[in-house]
Protein backbone atom coordinates (compact mmCIF):
# COMPACT_ATOMS: atom_id res chain seq x y z
CA UNK A 1 0.00 0.00 0.00
CA UNK A 2 1.01 3.70 -0.64
CA UNK A 3 2.23 5.49 -3.28
CA UNK A 4 5.90 4.86 -4.84
CA UNK A 5 8.38 7.86 -3.40
CA UNK A 6 9.73 9.63 -6.51
CA UNK A 7 13.15 10.80 -5.15
CA UNK A 8 15.01 13.03 -6.62
CA UNK A 9 18.10 12.83 -4.83
CA UNK A 10 20.04 9.99 -7.51
CA UNK A 11 18.81 12.40 -10.75
CA UNK A 12 20.36 15.45 -8.76
CA UNK A 13 23.37 13.16 -8.34
CA UNK A 14 23.85 11.93 -11.78
CA UNK A 15 23.16 15.60 -13.07
CA UNK A 16 25.65 16.94 -10.53
CA UNK A 17 28.09 14.18 -11.77
CA UNK A 18 27.29 15.82 -15.47
CA UNK A 19 27.80 18.79 -14.16
CA UNK A 20 31.28 18.73 -12.33
CA UNK A 21 32.83 17.38 -15.67
CA UNK A 22 32.14 19.57 -18.20
CA UNK A 23 32.72 22.72 -15.46
CA UNK A 24 36.29 20.94 -15.08
CA UNK A 25 36.83 20.53 -18.69
CA UNK A 26 36.46 24.31 -19.30
CA UNK A 27 38.31 25.02 -16.42
CA UNK A 28 40.80 23.16 -17.55
CA UNK A 29 40.39 25.26 -21.10
CA UNK A 30 41.02 28.51 -18.72
CA UNK A 31 37.12 29.15 -18.82
CA UNK A 32 36.11 28.52 -15.06
CA UNK A 33 32.66 28.55 -14.99
CA UNK A 34 31.13 31.29 -12.98
CA UNK A 35 27.42 32.06 -11.73
CA UNK A 36 26.36 35.45 -10.12
CA UNK A 37 23.58 35.50 -7.72
CA UNK A 38 22.19 39.00 -7.65
CA UNK A 39 19.90 39.26 -3.96
CA UNK A 40 17.73 42.55 -2.84
CA UNK A 41 16.40 41.22 -0.14
CA UNK A 42 17.26 40.78 3.64
CA UNK A 43 14.28 37.62 3.76
CA UNK A 44 16.11 34.94 5.93
CA UNK A 45 14.55 32.20 3.81
CA UNK A 46 16.29 33.76 0.96
CA UNK A 47 19.23 34.10 2.38
CA UNK A 48 19.27 30.21 3.18
CA UNK A 49 18.98 29.76 -0.30
CA UNK A 50 21.31 31.46 -1.93
CA UNK A 51 24.03 30.10 0.60
CA UNK A 52 22.88 26.31 -0.39
CA UNK A 53 22.83 27.47 -4.13
CA UNK A 54 26.32 28.76 -3.46
CA UNK A 55 27.24 25.80 -1.79
CA UNK A 56 25.62 23.40 -4.58
CA UNK A 57 28.14 25.55 -7.22
CA UNK A 58 31.27 25.18 -5.33
CA UNK A 59 30.48 21.57 -4.61
CA UNK A 60 30.70 20.93 -8.71
CA UNK A 61 33.33 23.19 -9.40
CA UNK A 62 31.31 26.26 -10.48
CA UNK A 63 32.08 29.82 -9.25
CA UNK A 64 29.27 31.33 -7.38
CA UNK A 65 29.53 35.36 -6.63
CA UNK A 66 26.66 36.80 -4.71
CA UNK A 67 25.85 40.10 -5.26
CA UNK A 68 23.67 41.29 -1.97
CA UNK A 69 22.53 44.68 -2.87
CA UNK A 70 20.12 45.21 0.71
CA UNK A 71 16.56 45.45 0.45
CA UNK A 72 16.74 49.14 0.02
CA UNK A 73 17.82 48.64 -3.40
CA UNK A 74 15.22 50.60 -6.36
CA UNK A 75 14.66 48.90 -9.64
CA UNK A 76 17.65 50.65 -11.40
CA UNK A 77 20.25 49.63 -9.27
CA UNK A 78 18.80 46.03 -9.87
CA UNK A 79 18.57 46.44 -13.35
CA UNK A 80 21.98 48.38 -13.57
CA UNK A 81 23.63 45.33 -11.83
CA UNK A 82 22.02 42.78 -14.17
CA UNK A 83 23.04 44.72 -17.80
CA UNK A 84 26.87 45.24 -16.07
CA UNK A 85 26.50 40.90 -15.61
CA UNK A 86 24.90 40.22 -19.16
CA UNK A 87 27.39 42.14 -20.63
CA UNK A 88 30.80 40.63 -18.21
CA UNK A 89 32.01 37.86 -20.26
CA UNK A 90 33.43 35.96 -17.23
CA UNK A 91 30.09 35.67 -16.02
CA UNK A 92 28.13 32.84 -17.39
CA UNK A 93 25.00 32.29 -15.68
CA UNK A 94 22.67 35.17 -13.73
CA UNK A 95 20.36 34.78 -11.30
CA UNK A 96 17.79 37.03 -9.27
CA UNK A 97 16.46 36.34 -6.85
CA UNK A 98 13.17 36.65 -4.57
CA UNK A 99 11.31 38.14 -3.07
CA UNK A 100 12.62 41.34 -4.20
CA UNK A 101 11.49 44.96 -3.07
CA UNK A 102 7.86 46.24 -3.34
CA UNK A 103 7.31 47.63 -6.37
CA UNK A 104 9.64 45.63 -8.28
CA UNK A 105 8.27 42.87 -10.29
CA UNK A 106 10.46 39.71 -11.66
CA UNK A 107 9.13 39.82 -14.68
CA UNK A 108 10.01 43.25 -14.95
CA UNK A 109 13.14 43.24 -14.12
CA UNK A 110 14.42 39.95 -15.34
CA UNK A 111 14.03 41.81 -18.79
CA UNK A 112 17.87 43.05 -18.08
CA UNK A 113 19.32 39.26 -17.96
CA UNK A 114 20.50 38.39 -21.21
CA UNK A 115 18.91 35.59 -22.29
CA UNK A 116 22.01 33.31 -23.36
CA UNK A 117 22.75 33.71 -18.84
CA UNK A 118 19.11 33.75 -18.54
CA UNK A 119 19.79 29.80 -16.45
CA UNK A 120 16.66 30.34 -13.93
CA UNK A 121 14.11 31.53 -17.38
CA UNK A 122 13.41 35.05 -15.61
CA UNK A 123 13.23 36.89 -18.48
CA UNK A 124 9.71 36.56 -20.28
CA UNK A 125 11.98 36.34 -23.36
CA UNK A 126 13.04 32.82 -22.09
CA UNK A 127 9.52 31.79 -21.21
CA UNK A 128 8.39 33.20 -24.84
CA UNK A 129 10.93 31.19 -26.53
CA UNK A 130 10.10 28.18 -24.22
CA UNK A 131 6.33 28.05 -25.63
CA UNK A 132 7.39 28.88 -29.17
CA UNK A 133 9.38 26.00 -29.16
CA UNK A 134 12.67 28.05 -29.62
CA UNK A 135 16.03 26.99 -27.46
CA UNK A 136 15.52 28.93 -24.09
CA UNK A 137 16.22 28.21 -20.57
CA UNK A 138 13.35 27.19 -18.64
CA UNK A 139 12.95 28.17 -14.79
CA UNK A 140 14.93 25.22 -12.64
CA UNK A 141 11.92 24.17 -10.64
CA UNK A 142 9.71 23.65 -14.22
CA UNK A 143 12.48 21.95 -15.59
CA UNK A 144 12.79 19.86 -12.69
CA UNK A 145 9.10 18.88 -12.67
CA UNK A 146 9.40 17.12 -16.18
CA UNK A 147 13.08 15.50 -15.63
CA UNK A 148 11.71 13.67 -12.77
CA UNK A 149 9.24 12.51 -14.66
CA UNK A 150 11.47 11.21 -17.12
CA UNK A 151 13.85 10.07 -15.15
CA UNK A 152 11.05 8.18 -13.18
CA UNK A 153 9.70 6.63 -16.50
CA UNK A 154 6.46 8.30 -16.27
CA UNK A 155 5.36 8.80 -19.72
CA UNK A 156 3.42 11.47 -20.70
CA UNK A 157 2.55 11.69 -23.92
CA UNK A 158 -1.39 11.29 -24.39
CA UNK A 159 -1.71 11.71 -20.39
CA UNK A 160 -3.82 13.98 -18.90
CA UNK A 161 -2.09 16.57 -16.64
CA UNK A 162 -3.36 18.77 -13.81
CA UNK A 163 -1.06 21.90 -13.16
CA UNK A 164 -2.52 23.38 -9.52
CA UNK A 165 -0.92 27.23 -10.31
CA UNK A 166 -0.30 29.38 -12.99
CA UNK A 167 2.89 31.62 -11.75
CA UNK A 168 4.95 32.79 -14.55
CA UNK A 169 7.97 30.98 -12.40
CA UNK A 170 6.37 27.48 -12.16
CA UNK A 171 2.79 26.78 -13.19
CA UNK A 172 2.81 28.39 -16.76
CA UNK A 173 6.30 26.98 -18.06
CA UNK A 174 5.34 23.58 -16.42
CA UNK A 175 2.39 23.57 -18.36
CA UNK A 176 4.45 24.81 -21.62
CA UNK A 177 7.08 21.59 -20.78
CA UNK A 178 4.10 19.27 -20.37
CA UNK A 179 2.26 20.25 -23.36
CA UNK A 180 5.86 19.95 -25.09
CA UNK A 181 5.81 16.29 -24.09
CA UNK A 182 2.49 16.16 -25.62
CA UNK A 183 0.13 15.83 -22.31
CA UNK A 184 -3.57 17.52 -22.18
CA UNK A 185 -2.50 20.02 -19.59
CA UNK A 186 -5.04 21.51 -17.50
CA UNK A 187 -4.22 24.91 -15.37
CA UNK A 188 -6.16 25.10 -12.46
CA UNK A 189 -5.76 28.09 -9.72
CA UNK A 190 -7.38 29.84 -7.20
CA UNK A 191 -10.66 30.42 -9.12
CA UNK A 192 -11.10 26.75 -10.70
CA UNK A 193 -14.48 25.61 -9.05
CA UNK A 194 -14.53 21.79 -8.61
CA UNK A 195 -10.71 21.65 -7.99
CA UNK A 196 -10.71 18.18 -6.56
CA UNK A 197 -13.14 17.02 -9.43
CA UNK A 198 -10.46 18.68 -12.13
CA UNK A 199 -7.62 17.36 -10.26
CA UNK A 200 -8.68 13.62 -9.85
CA UNK A 201 -9.17 12.92 -13.85
CA UNK A 202 -5.53 13.63 -14.01
CA UNK A 203 -3.20 10.62 -14.46
CA UNK A 204 -0.41 13.51 -13.44
CA UNK A 205 -0.90 16.53 -11.05
CA UNK A 206 1.68 19.00 -10.08
CA UNK A 207 1.19 20.94 -6.80
CA UNK A 208 2.79 24.41 -7.39
CA UNK A 209 1.19 27.09 -5.53
CA UNK A 210 3.12 27.40 -1.92
CA UNK A 211 -0.13 25.92 0.43
CA UNK A 212 0.29 23.11 2.76
CA UNK A 213 -2.47 20.51 2.89
CA UNK A 214 -3.96 22.55 -0.35
CA UNK A 215 -4.17 18.59 -2.35
CA UNK A 216 -5.55 16.07 -0.53
CA UNK A 217 -6.38 12.27 -1.33
CA UNK A 218 -9.76 13.42 -2.48
CA UNK A 219 -7.96 15.17 -5.01
CA UNK A 220 -6.16 12.34 -6.60
CA UNK A 221 -6.90 9.74 -8.42
CA UNK A 222 -6.24 6.33 -7.83
CA UNK A 223 -2.68 5.80 -9.07
CA UNK A 224 -2.30 8.90 -10.38
CA UNK A 225 1.25 10.55 -10.13
CA UNK A 226 1.85 13.57 -8.09
CA UNK A 227 4.35 16.12 -8.56
CA UNK A 228 5.07 18.06 -5.50
CA UNK A 229 6.57 21.48 -5.68
CA UNK A 230 5.68 23.34 -2.66
CA UNK A 231 7.82 24.36 0.13
CA UNK A 232 6.00 24.94 2.89
CA UNK A 233 8.07 25.75 6.23
CA UNK A 234 6.92 24.51 9.42
CA UNK A 235 6.42 25.72 13.05
CA UNK A 236 9.05 23.14 13.84
CA UNK A 237 11.34 24.44 11.20
CA UNK A 238 10.79 21.65 9.01
CA UNK A 239 9.22 21.73 5.38
CA UNK A 240 6.39 20.09 3.84
CA UNK A 241 4.59 20.38 0.01
CA UNK A 242 1.40 21.26 -1.26
CA UNK A 243 0.18 17.64 -0.76
CA UNK A 244 -1.10 16.26 2.46
CA UNK A 245 0.28 13.16 3.28
CA UNK A 246 -2.76 10.86 2.91
CA UNK A 247 -2.71 11.41 -1.00
CA UNK A 248 -0.18 8.98 -0.56
CA UNK A 249 -3.03 6.25 -0.35
CA UNK A 250 -4.55 6.93 -3.60
CA UNK A 251 -1.68 8.23 -5.57
CA UNK A 252 0.11 5.76 -7.69
CA UNK A 253 3.19 7.68 -7.09
CA UNK A 254 4.53 10.84 -5.36
CA UNK A 255 7.39 13.17 -5.04
CA UNK A 256 8.89 13.63 -1.37
CA UNK A 257 9.25 16.93 -0.09
CA UNK A 258 12.00 17.60 0.61
CA UNK A 259 14.30 15.40 -1.00
CA UNK A 260 11.76 15.54 -4.40
CA UNK A 261 11.78 18.55 -6.52
CA UNK A 262 14.22 20.62 -4.54
CA UNK A 263 17.87 18.94 -5.27
CA UNK A 264 16.67 18.49 -8.98
CA UNK A 265 16.12 22.30 -9.38
CA UNK A 266 19.46 23.30 -7.86
CA UNK A 267 21.07 20.29 -9.68
CA UNK A 268 19.63 21.97 -13.57
CA UNK A 269 20.31 25.80 -12.33
CA UNK A 270 24.20 24.77 -12.40
CA UNK A 271 23.45 22.51 -15.49
CA UNK A 272 22.36 25.51 -17.40
CA UNK A 273 25.01 27.54 -16.11
CA UNK A 274 27.43 25.10 -17.42
CA UNK A 275 25.75 24.99 -20.44
CA UNK A 276 25.49 28.75 -21.13
CA UNK A 277 29.17 28.80 -20.45
CA UNK A 278 29.59 26.36 -23.10
CA UNK A 279 27.46 28.10 -25.47
CA UNK B 1 -33.47 25.04 -30.89
CA UNK B 2 -30.21 26.01 -32.16
CA UNK B 3 -27.40 28.03 -30.52
CA UNK B 4 -27.27 31.77 -30.48
CA UNK B 5 -25.30 32.87 -33.29
CA UNK B 6 -22.10 34.93 -31.90
CA UNK B 7 -21.46 37.00 -34.76
CA UNK B 8 -18.25 39.33 -34.86
CA UNK B 9 -19.62 41.48 -37.57
CA UNK B 10 -20.88 44.02 -34.27
CA UNK B 11 -18.20 44.07 -32.87
CA UNK B 12 -15.50 44.82 -35.40
CA UNK B 13 -17.78 47.81 -36.83
CA UNK B 14 -17.30 49.34 -33.30
CA UNK B 15 -13.97 48.37 -33.20
CA UNK B 16 -13.41 50.01 -36.57
CA UNK B 17 -15.39 53.36 -35.68
CA UNK B 18 -12.49 53.56 -32.41
CA UNK B 19 -10.03 53.12 -34.87
CA UNK B 20 -11.24 55.57 -37.28
CA UNK B 21 -11.21 58.12 -34.50
CA UNK B 22 -7.92 57.70 -32.97
CA UNK B 23 -6.21 57.16 -36.33
CA UNK B 24 -7.79 60.59 -37.57
CA UNK B 25 -6.43 62.35 -34.02
CA UNK B 26 -3.61 60.90 -35.02
CA UNK B 27 -3.41 62.25 -38.84
CA UNK B 28 -4.81 65.61 -37.85
CA UNK B 29 -1.14 66.13 -35.36
CA UNK B 30 0.58 65.72 -38.75
CA UNK B 31 1.41 61.68 -37.14
CA UNK B 32 -0.42 59.68 -40.37
CA UNK B 33 -0.64 56.27 -38.80
CA UNK B 34 1.35 53.75 -40.82
CA UNK B 35 1.09 49.43 -40.85
CA UNK B 36 3.71 47.20 -42.98
CA UNK B 37 2.77 43.85 -44.28
CA UNK B 38 5.65 42.22 -45.17
CA UNK B 39 4.91 39.03 -47.43
CA UNK B 40 7.64 36.33 -48.84
CA UNK B 41 5.26 34.15 -50.55
CA UNK B 42 3.37 33.64 -53.86
CA UNK B 43 0.26 31.71 -52.31
CA UNK B 44 -3.19 32.78 -52.83
CA UNK B 45 -4.83 32.63 -49.90
CA UNK B 46 -2.18 35.22 -48.13
CA UNK B 47 -2.74 37.37 -51.16
CA UNK B 48 -6.24 37.31 -50.41
CA UNK B 49 -5.68 37.80 -46.90
CA UNK B 50 -2.99 40.77 -47.41
CA UNK B 51 -5.44 42.54 -50.17
CA UNK B 52 -8.06 42.19 -47.49
CA UNK B 53 -6.22 43.61 -44.26
CA UNK B 54 -4.95 46.82 -46.55
CA UNK B 55 -8.23 47.57 -47.86
CA UNK B 56 -9.33 47.35 -44.39
CA UNK B 57 -6.74 49.67 -43.09
CA UNK B 58 -7.56 52.28 -45.99
CA UNK B 59 -10.83 52.56 -44.86
CA UNK B 60 -10.20 53.45 -41.33
CA UNK B 61 -7.59 55.66 -42.65
CA UNK B 62 -4.61 53.47 -41.80
CA UNK B 63 -1.87 53.43 -45.11
CA UNK B 64 -0.50 50.37 -45.46
CA UNK B 65 2.49 49.32 -47.25
CA UNK B 66 2.45 45.96 -48.60
CA UNK B 67 5.97 44.65 -48.95
CA UNK B 68 6.56 41.48 -51.08
CA UNK B 69 9.74 39.90 -50.64
CA UNK B 70 8.86 37.08 -53.28
CA UNK B 71 9.09 33.41 -52.43
CA UNK B 72 12.93 33.17 -52.89
CA UNK B 73 13.32 35.52 -50.15
CA UNK B 74 15.80 34.34 -47.68
CA UNK B 75 15.60 34.50 -43.46
CA UNK B 76 18.49 36.72 -43.88
CA UNK B 77 16.28 39.60 -46.68
CA UNK B 78 12.99 38.97 -44.11
CA UNK B 79 15.20 39.89 -40.84
CA UNK B 80 16.50 42.97 -42.68
CA UNK B 81 13.41 44.35 -43.73
CA UNK B 82 11.64 43.94 -40.84
CA UNK B 83 14.76 45.41 -38.44
CA UNK B 84 14.95 48.41 -40.86
CA UNK B 85 10.86 48.68 -40.45
CA UNK B 86 11.35 48.76 -36.73
CA UNK B 87 14.08 51.28 -36.67
CA UNK B 88 11.35 53.64 -39.39
CA UNK B 89 9.71 55.90 -37.18
CA UNK B 90 7.44 56.54 -39.48
CA UNK B 91 5.98 52.61 -39.27
CA UNK B 92 3.58 52.06 -36.35
CA UNK B 93 2.93 48.12 -36.97
CA UNK B 94 4.37 45.23 -38.44
CA UNK B 95 2.72 42.17 -39.62
CA UNK B 96 5.11 39.26 -41.13
CA UNK B 97 2.30 37.46 -42.99
CA UNK B 98 2.57 33.34 -43.59
CA UNK B 99 3.50 30.72 -44.80
CA UNK B 100 7.19 31.77 -44.89
CA UNK B 101 9.66 30.26 -47.40
CA UNK B 102 10.70 26.27 -46.41
CA UNK B 103 13.19 26.52 -43.74
CA UNK B 104 11.88 29.86 -42.04
CA UNK B 105 10.00 29.63 -38.66
CA UNK B 106 7.74 32.72 -38.04
CA UNK B 107 8.76 32.50 -34.36
CA UNK B 108 12.00 33.09 -35.33
CA UNK B 109 12.23 35.64 -37.89
CA UNK B 110 9.61 37.73 -36.11
CA UNK B 111 12.44 38.61 -33.28
CA UNK B 112 13.24 40.93 -35.20
CA UNK B 113 10.11 42.74 -35.02
CA UNK B 114 10.45 45.23 -32.51
CA UNK B 115 7.79 44.77 -29.59
CA UNK B 116 6.43 47.71 -29.36
CA UNK B 117 5.53 47.63 -33.57
CA UNK B 118 4.51 43.60 -32.84
CA UNK B 119 0.75 44.30 -33.56
CA UNK B 120 0.18 40.74 -34.48
CA UNK B 121 2.07 39.37 -31.35
CA UNK B 122 4.93 37.24 -33.24
CA UNK B 123 7.93 38.20 -31.80
CA UNK B 124 8.21 35.57 -28.52
CA UNK B 125 9.07 38.17 -26.48
CA UNK B 126 5.24 39.19 -27.09
CA UNK B 127 4.02 35.44 -26.52
CA UNK B 128 6.49 35.62 -23.15
CA UNK B 129 5.24 39.28 -21.95
CA UNK B 130 1.72 38.38 -22.21
CA UNK B 131 2.76 35.02 -20.42
CA UNK B 132 4.20 37.17 -17.63
CA UNK B 133 1.45 39.57 -17.31
CA UNK B 134 3.25 42.17 -18.75
CA UNK B 135 1.87 44.79 -21.41
CA UNK B 136 2.21 43.59 -25.32
CA UNK B 137 0.66 42.94 -28.24
CA UNK B 138 -1.67 39.53 -28.14
CA UNK B 139 -1.78 37.86 -31.55
CA UNK B 140 -4.65 39.30 -33.15
CA UNK B 141 -6.61 35.90 -33.73
CA UNK B 142 -6.16 35.00 -30.18
CA UNK B 143 -7.67 38.43 -28.43
CA UNK B 144 -10.34 38.05 -30.90
CA UNK B 145 -11.67 34.80 -29.71
CA UNK B 146 -11.64 36.64 -25.77
CA UNK B 147 -12.95 39.79 -27.20
CA UNK B 148 -16.02 38.47 -28.76
CA UNK B 149 -17.04 36.29 -25.50
CA UNK B 150 -16.27 39.96 -23.65
CA UNK B 151 -18.68 41.34 -25.93
CA UNK B 152 -21.33 38.85 -25.83
CA UNK B 153 -20.87 38.95 -22.33
CA UNK B 154 -19.80 35.03 -22.17
CA UNK B 155 -18.11 34.74 -18.70
CA UNK B 156 -14.91 33.12 -18.35
CA UNK B 157 -13.98 33.47 -14.35
CA UNK B 158 -14.14 30.05 -12.71
CA UNK B 159 -15.63 28.29 -16.39
CA UNK B 160 -13.87 25.54 -17.53
CA UNK B 161 -12.50 26.28 -21.16
CA UNK B 162 -11.25 23.51 -23.50
CA UNK B 163 -8.28 25.14 -26.42
CA UNK B 164 -8.28 22.65 -29.19
CA UNK B 165 -4.64 23.27 -31.09
CA UNK B 166 -1.51 24.36 -29.42
CA UNK B 167 -0.27 27.10 -32.19
CA UNK B 168 2.08 29.91 -31.20
CA UNK B 169 -0.24 31.78 -33.01
CA UNK B 170 -3.55 30.63 -31.69
CA UNK B 171 -3.84 27.95 -29.00
CA UNK B 172 -0.96 28.85 -26.77
CA UNK B 173 -1.78 33.08 -26.72
CA UNK B 174 -5.53 31.71 -26.01
CA UNK B 175 -4.81 29.78 -23.23
CA UNK B 176 -2.59 32.67 -21.88
CA UNK B 177 -5.42 35.01 -22.44
CA UNK B 178 -8.57 32.69 -21.04
CA UNK B 179 -6.50 32.14 -18.47
CA UNK B 180 -5.73 35.73 -16.90
CA UNK B 181 -9.29 35.82 -17.30
CA UNK B 182 -9.85 33.32 -14.68
CA UNK B 183 -10.81 30.56 -16.93
CA UNK B 184 -9.71 26.98 -16.09
CA UNK B 185 -8.02 25.77 -19.04
CA UNK B 186 -7.41 22.72 -20.99
CA UNK B 187 -4.67 22.72 -23.76
CA UNK B 188 -5.97 19.68 -26.27
CA UNK B 189 -4.15 19.07 -29.38
CA UNK B 190 -3.75 16.10 -31.88
CA UNK B 191 -1.88 13.63 -29.07
CA UNK B 192 -4.88 14.12 -26.90
CA UNK B 193 -7.15 10.69 -25.91
CA UNK B 194 -10.71 11.03 -25.70
CA UNK B 195 -11.00 14.30 -26.61
CA UNK B 196 -14.47 14.69 -26.75
CA UNK B 197 -14.72 13.61 -23.70
CA UNK B 198 -12.79 16.61 -22.47
CA UNK B 199 -14.01 18.73 -24.23
CA UNK B 200 -17.67 18.18 -23.52
CA UNK B 201 -16.35 18.60 -19.80
CA UNK B 202 -16.10 22.48 -20.77
CA UNK B 203 -18.60 25.64 -20.64
CA UNK B 204 -16.37 27.17 -23.60
CA UNK B 205 -14.67 25.26 -26.29
CA UNK B 206 -12.00 27.44 -28.56
CA UNK B 207 -11.72 25.16 -32.09
CA UNK B 208 -8.35 26.63 -32.96
CA UNK B 209 -6.85 22.91 -35.49
CA UNK B 210 -7.54 24.54 -38.99
CA UNK B 211 -9.65 20.85 -39.86
CA UNK B 212 -12.90 21.18 -41.25
CA UNK B 213 -15.72 19.09 -38.92
CA UNK B 214 -12.99 18.19 -36.35
CA UNK B 215 -15.49 19.04 -34.19
CA UNK B 216 -18.71 16.96 -34.00
CA UNK B 217 -22.17 17.32 -31.86
CA UNK B 218 -20.32 14.93 -30.10
CA UNK B 219 -17.63 17.19 -28.40
CA UNK B 220 -19.82 19.75 -27.26
CA UNK B 221 -21.73 19.98 -23.58
CA UNK B 222 -25.20 20.96 -23.36
CA UNK B 223 -25.56 24.72 -23.86
CA UNK B 224 -21.43 25.37 -24.16
CA UNK B 225 -20.36 28.34 -26.15
CA UNK B 226 -18.23 27.22 -28.76
CA UNK B 227 -15.48 29.75 -30.81
CA UNK B 228 -14.74 28.61 -33.83
CA UNK B 229 -11.23 29.53 -34.93
CA UNK B 230 -10.91 27.42 -38.03
CA UNK B 231 -10.89 28.87 -41.76
CA UNK B 232 -11.05 25.99 -44.31
CA UNK B 233 -11.49 26.48 -47.71
CA UNK B 234 -14.34 24.73 -49.36
CA UNK B 235 -14.39 22.99 -53.06
CA UNK B 236 -16.46 25.75 -54.21
CA UNK B 237 -14.74 28.58 -53.16
CA UNK B 238 -16.73 29.05 -49.77
CA UNK B 239 -15.07 29.07 -45.83
CA UNK B 240 -16.01 26.40 -43.03
CA UNK B 241 -14.56 26.47 -39.22
CA UNK B 242 -13.41 23.54 -37.20
CA UNK B 243 -16.88 22.66 -35.83
CA UNK B 244 -19.29 20.71 -37.89
CA UNK B 245 -22.95 22.29 -38.07
CA UNK B 246 -24.54 19.73 -36.31
CA UNK B 247 -23.01 20.80 -33.23
CA UNK B 248 -25.06 23.75 -33.07
CA UNK B 249 -28.07 21.68 -31.83
CA UNK B 250 -25.88 21.09 -28.84
CA UNK B 251 -23.52 24.25 -27.94
CA UNK B 252 -25.59 27.39 -26.12
CA UNK B 253 -23.74 29.72 -28.55
CA UNK B 254 -21.26 29.11 -31.99
CA UNK B 255 -19.78 32.32 -33.76
CA UNK B 256 -20.29 31.44 -37.28
CA UNK B 257 -17.75 31.05 -40.40
CA UNK B 258 -17.27 33.55 -41.99
CA UNK B 259 -18.36 36.10 -39.77
CA UNK B 260 -17.27 35.27 -36.66
CA UNK B 261 -13.60 35.67 -35.22
CA UNK B 262 -12.61 36.72 -38.79
CA UNK B 263 -13.74 40.37 -38.86
CA UNK B 264 -12.91 40.72 -35.19
CA UNK B 265 -9.17 39.52 -35.92
CA UNK B 266 -8.37 42.03 -38.81
CA UNK B 267 -10.58 44.98 -36.75
CA UNK B 268 -7.89 44.18 -34.06
CA UNK B 269 -4.84 44.56 -35.96
CA UNK B 270 -5.73 47.66 -36.82
CA UNK B 271 -6.66 48.70 -33.30
CA UNK B 272 -3.01 47.42 -32.10
CA UNK B 273 -1.73 49.65 -35.02
CA UNK B 274 -3.15 52.70 -33.77
CA UNK B 275 -1.96 51.95 -30.04
CA UNK B 276 1.27 51.29 -31.20
CA UNK B 277 1.36 54.94 -33.28
CA UNK B 278 -0.29 56.41 -29.93
CA UNK B 279 2.50 54.74 -27.75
Amino acid sequence: MGAVVLSGRELASELREEVTRRAAALAQRGRPVRLAVVSATDDGASAWYVRSIASAAARVGIVCDVLELGPQAGPERITETLRTLSADDEVHGIILQTPLPAGAALEDLASAIVPGKDVDGANPLSLGRLAAGLPAFAPATAEAVVRLLEHHGVPTAGRRAAVVGRSTVVGKPVAHLLLDRDATVTVCHSRTRELAEVTRAADIVVAAVGRAGLLTADHIGAGATVIDVGTNPTADGGLVGDVDPAAAERAGALTPVPGGVGPVTTALLLRHTVQAAEG
